[in-house]
């Protein structure tokens, strides 16, 4: 029987500061990406985040970003491996100290933003984000999508990763995500995103957006909480994988 | 016989700015409180300097601060204890996660300036700095003067703890430290200051600022690594010790 | 004929996050009290919002915090009246700056939360805001509470100023606000609320929660635009005051 | 007559840290570039810089930065040309206000680090920074490079400014400088590296690293004023230049 993961980026409040439905979507959902307090969250969110997560038996994973509060870790930034390594390892530590106090494990990590965005395809900096988790904890995963450099370095450093497809995005023919700023970059059609995301995981095949059928590997579907709209999406899926006969599960 | 501790706040630089003579202060103790990016210190900073204290065998402890780089942590906040226990965590697992990668480990937690200084005097902040420490690894140690809430509360919880003492500091009646801002609160006698810590590990005794002779726990001296001057009385004390029969090792 | 202002907290949205209901707000207020970057706010949020208020009409006054956003400039910290001034003249200018390249003016200052609160009370604190305003422009006003230490520090300092009342707020016999954390702080009921304002307005009295009359000044009716019920209560304050033949503009 | 401006970055310090040694580079220069708060300094540390600045007759420049303290603004930021013009207005603001509570006034403006490199190269960012200076305060100058964006957006714009040379800097044929990272960037002989200045303001002329002689403008100098042998050579280069009649004062 297939099974799949679904995805959220979760933790993303900060102070007085509210984003996103955290408690409604982890009812939804398999494993969640906490924010560490770099691009978003703070220390006492991570703590209510950890806490929600493991009562609802979320897995959890650190989202780690780029030390940008303003900008949400949205915005790229001229960092060296070097320093991204240290980056990763002190977020994936302190998300890790709120596991341990509640009594929970950290399980993956999936880089944030413009990190991700860098990560997926500069080999070095790909290589500075596996180093980082690798040399912290081996038994973490890391979630990154299939083809990036990302997965190529966790690959060759021997640490285990899964793969994680997006419903709402289009694809380029080399599996990577069409640019949001380009037309056809967003699959709008609700029925489609999920007749999309069943294909991946059934066929392991994505339409590119220029009609070339390619292989994708689907571990994770990448979902959002944010506003009904999403959570609505999200239940539609899980009902429609239910009646495909796949299993939502942590990967 | 006898054994003290000689410890001292490390890792305080913070990207293009430097405070302090780490590699120099190294050589000459045996306990490191290291800044873990409230208060001061980065990333990158905290890698270098665990990889250091690491490399001359120093023992490495957290010292979490107030989330006030412009303050140096310095200025106490109106901070809640729940909020205070999860700030003490995301600090203490940011820098554990720097003993991970680099191979060492964790050894104390002692807490910064005005988060120091609060913990002393107020049960339930000192109770906040004690949960965080033990619900993250009750194998940790505290580092806190003698007769201050914070052991009070380590000896009421299971924490084991150490105690510190000041050679350059006056002390009240009570134990604590005269404030610096009341005259005669320094000790600017070089050798007075080392024959004080020498009667205060020898005998557990300290002479306070209106001559009573109240005890006191001396396991480990705070010392400063900052200029010169600093670094010549280290050596000195450190000379005075042995030829007292008395050896340096970490608590 | 009597007048009043209504003045509201405004542009404490930051980067991603949003806060309040500014848009909506400013039709309903004659002044705006606009963050400055510290304990909220960014310098897009600032730019936005110094437009919004200047195409509404409504008057701009600079909002300065603690450099604090985590606790959104709510939490006490110890920090000294020269750096106050200091910190004060940095965000007033700041903010001035919007105001100009918008082609409008800055007509007052209004301190945040836990420098409000200080300053409502502590001399030193009190004169050191007066100072960091008289000494940027002497033709703005301070917005205050009647009877605080700030109007006391202003009426000294020859800078004018104009007194705020708050319509949900429970009043001490010494004229300061009933802390928030004491029962009956809070006017839960409208019409009791909208009452009281008037009496303040047209009699210059308040009931404190001991049941005492005392005079009060009230130029301005500090007013919230979070949220529905909050904007509900804008539009009912207005209508009573327009019944009550009591105009409402800028002070 | 020729005259010259001797221009350095001022005011770099932050809470407890330093950096530079402003009172004494403030009596060799006539033109100083004040950080603002965003890549360095606080307002405690602008408040003294200005103060500084003004005692010793020195021009006063805002000097802003990105938001990126930890990198010292050196990081590149992928960040809008809306986004930076708000937050050049915010730093001009800012350090102007100190300015007129210290009764005296901004004479420049030149950004520092990744926006100074971005600007020179970016049109669009260039029209940004020049946009934010005018709108500002049209009477204000701007201080950049011969022949980048930002002195052809100024001159579109109708904005006064300054052109900066650097006498340790090698330049391309294009009237660039040469990346610090490729060979042979740094101008390392003093003697070679004064006489290049006096080259370039007599002859309006600077030998590049190809060999060629191309055109250059040099209103003002750029020098360092951190360590000794940067004072050293502030102290030579004034010298020569008095030996070569070439007066010094701000631009």
């Amino acid at each position: 029987m297939k099974t799949v993961d679904l995805n959220c980026d979760l933790g993303e409040s900060f102070g007085a500061y509210k984003i996103g439905n955290d408690s409604m979507v982890t009812s939804h959902i398999t494993s969640a990406n906490i924010a560490c307090g770099y691009h978003a969250s703070d220390h006492n969110v991570m703590n209510r985040t950890v806490k929600l997560a493991a009562e609802k038996g979320v897995h959890i994973g650190a989202h780690p970003g780029f030390p940008d509060l303003m900008g949400f870790g949205r915005r790229s930034m001229n960092i060296s491996p070097d320093e991204i390594r240290n980056m990763v390892i002190y977020q994936i530590g302190a998300l890790d100290a709120f596991c341990r106090v509640n009594g929970t494990k950290l399980y993956h990590v999936k880089p944030h933003g413009a990190l991700y965005n860098m990560a997926v395809k500069d080999k070095s900096i790909a290589a500075a984000v596996v180093s980082a988790i690798l040399d912290y904890d081996k038994s973490l995963k890391l979630l990154a999508p299939f083809g990036s450099e990302m997965t190529v370095a966790a690959e060759k450093a021997g640490l285990e990763y899964a793969c994680e497809v997006f419903a709402d995005r289009a694809y380029e023919d080399d599996g990577s995500l069409v640019a949001r700023t380009k037309e056809g970059s967003m699959i709008t059609d609700e029925n489609e995103a999920v007749n999309r995301v069943l294909w991946m995981i059934k066929e392991n095949k994505v339409r590119t957006v220029t009609g070339k059928d390619i292989y994708i590997k689907a571990d994770s579907v990448c979902v959002h909480g944010d506003g009904e709209k999403a959570l609505a999406f999200v239940e539609k899926i899980r009902t429609k994988l239910a009646e495909n006969g796949i299993d939502v599960k942590a990967f």
